[in-house]
């Protein structure tokens, strides 16, 4: 077992341990015992996860509550089912909320972890690789509202993040890829992070067995993404600044995710082409040299993303989407884009005519 | 002008001014800028405040919400039209919400606040006596849901309070008396709040012109409240503790509110009568002698709050209703009880068969 801790620079007593390895759903009992002092669990799962791994969870004082499964519920709708059943079930304030599933249970169970009676203790049981080396670490909970995905959440860190990289056999290849695009990410961010753990040359020598699942290098991808991720969030928990880097290829991928309404490409999709568009834009503007451009978008091929149709989406109607990201201020398109092996800077203002050549 | 400060130990960087006096709401365009950089303001408020005090109320940047007026629309069904206004407008995180008006707007808005963008900032322009001595101090923002009154919610805390004792002047005689019962708590938890104002005393002495609504006595009233509530929020921001003391009155209070579907009672007025049974209760259990049992009923009375009818609601019912207040743990029924004066205990579970005695 794998243990990488989180601890918020800002906050005082927020410090928690993420554990990573094989077949901890059976130990995840005893992990959660020693790390929170929650007197009733609620355990939040999808009909899935839980007849694939429910049977492996055994937690003492748990009651469960199924949500239906997908990004479309992530809305005020079922965080609000959640919230009437914690107060049906009368818990207290002692209780803590789980999140046993992939990102939008684990986004959805700690806004309403966070929200409930003004703050429940929180756990993670991160089920996809999505999860397991992104959505799971750092606290961002959120829903989604029309206006926009994520919208509408706050900044709550879990007790732990319990990740049995095991529950990642049952996936199938295009929720493994999903996770794919945001591992391949943190291989163009790791120095910008603060960290050189050769995470690039790691992927690209070891791809071939992290492609085939071997949990020995799962392990390891888990690990390293999450202690990349655990750098930046303990330097800057609340987006100020440095954090935004971890949205490498999101200013485009979450347009592009809306503009199909969310029902065409799989998160990670979206954020493999939008990190290829990262490139491109990073070629164009002088950013990067033909080397790099050239190793970068290997990587990013070798994944074999097998991205959904998307040339219909016009470049007008994506540029005005990026407008309303989250990330954005007063109309401008902001994207993180690499300057070099592991670097990025994030470049607030984007000339909308490069960025319309490069969609075209 | 008053200048009161609130300072969250636990928080970095979390410090903020309450300002107290006559005719602030002209002042408050400039006292926001100085203490707030948000680029743009969108001010909730309601048709009765807008219509009497919007005037004076000239914000640079601002946008306008209007919401239903009343307790029974603190609910999620508000609060989601208020994120979703400002999504329309598309506010970024560089914005803030302003609550101009009373509790229920308070509460809403700062909740709005703390989830709009995971967080933007907040500025609280209370405009009755209850807000003004209580609820837009030290944080706590909520809705109710279908199972108890404010069970969702945030700590949240603003970057200003501006408090205009010009705007009580406009209050019906039972608004007005719904905060004297906050205040009349003060007098009565004040040194376990950790000072020594001579709160008691002090309204015992001047309570005429309380009554009459002298701004004089008012401000120094609405001053030594904030003073109270920030020592106690400044030890206890998120109630593990010594901020319990706050609700003085209210494990009663808030199970009358509720039994009469929060349409009979005003909070003050309920509150009003919890403080009464906490002394009855009090007497009863030995805690206080009669001496100081007759000296607070008396003040209390003075007060003259005009209660409705409630001799119809059940002690069992009210009871079961006590058992499922936010602050309680696994069924009990937890009381602050007065033990002198100023002086206040938390008893974690009261004697349900001297509570029924009581109640009937």
């Amino acid at each position: 077992m794998k243990e990488v801790t989180v601890d918020i620079k800002a906050t005082k007593s927020s410090k928690y341990p993420i554990y990573i390895g094989e077949n901890l759903l059976e130990k995840a009992n005893d992990l959660i015992k020693e790390n929170c002092k929650a007197t009733k669990l609620l355990v939040i799962t999808n009909e899935k996860i839980d007849g694939l791994w429910g049977d492996k969870l055994k937690l003492e004082n748990a009651e469960k509550f199924i949500i239906p499964d997908g990004e479309k519920f992530k809305n005020f709708e079922t965080l609000i089912s959640i919230l009437n059943k914690a107060s049906e079930l009368r818990l207290d304030r002692k209780c803590a909320f789980v999140a046993f599933g992939g990102g939008v249970i684990g986004d959805m169970t700690g806004f309403a972890a966070s929200i409930y009676r003004r703050g429940v203790d929180f756990i993670q049981i991160p089920t996809t690789l999505l999860a397991q080396v992104d959505s799971s670490v750092g606290g961002k909970t959120a829903v989604n509202n029309d206006f926009g995905k994520n919208l509408i959440g706050t900044f709550y860190q879990p007790k732990l993040v319990i990740a049995d990289t095991k529950t990642l056999t049952t996936l199938d290849d295009r929720q493994i890829k999903t996770g794919f695009a945001e591992v391949v990410k943190y291989a163009f961010i790791e120095k910008t992070c603060g960290e050189n753990f050769g995470f690039f040359d790691f992927l690209s020598k070891n791809i071939e067995e992290i492609k085939k699942l071997n949990l020995k290098f799962i392990d390891e991808t888990v690990e390293i993404c999450c202690k990349l991720k655990a750098s930046v969030v303990h330097k800057d928990e609340k987006e100020n600044g440095l954090r935004a880097i971890l949205n490498l290829g999101h200013t485009y991928g979450h347009a592009l995710e809306k503009c199909s309404n969310y029902s065409v490409f799989t998160h990670g999709e979206a954020v493999a082409v939008g990190l290829q568009v990262c490139f491109d834009l990073s070629l164009a503007l002088n950013l990067i040299d033909e080397n790099y451009y050239d190793k970068a978008s290997d990587l990013i091929n070798k994944f074999e993303f097998n991205l959904p149709e998307h040339e219909y989406y016009e470049p007008e109607k994506l540029i005005e989407t990026m407008k309303f990201d989250k990330k954005v201020e007063a109309g401008k398109v902001r994207f993180v884009l690499p300057t070099n092996i592991g670097e990025v800077k994030i470049f607030d203002d984007i000339n909308k005519k490069i960025l319309k050549e490069i969609l075209k």
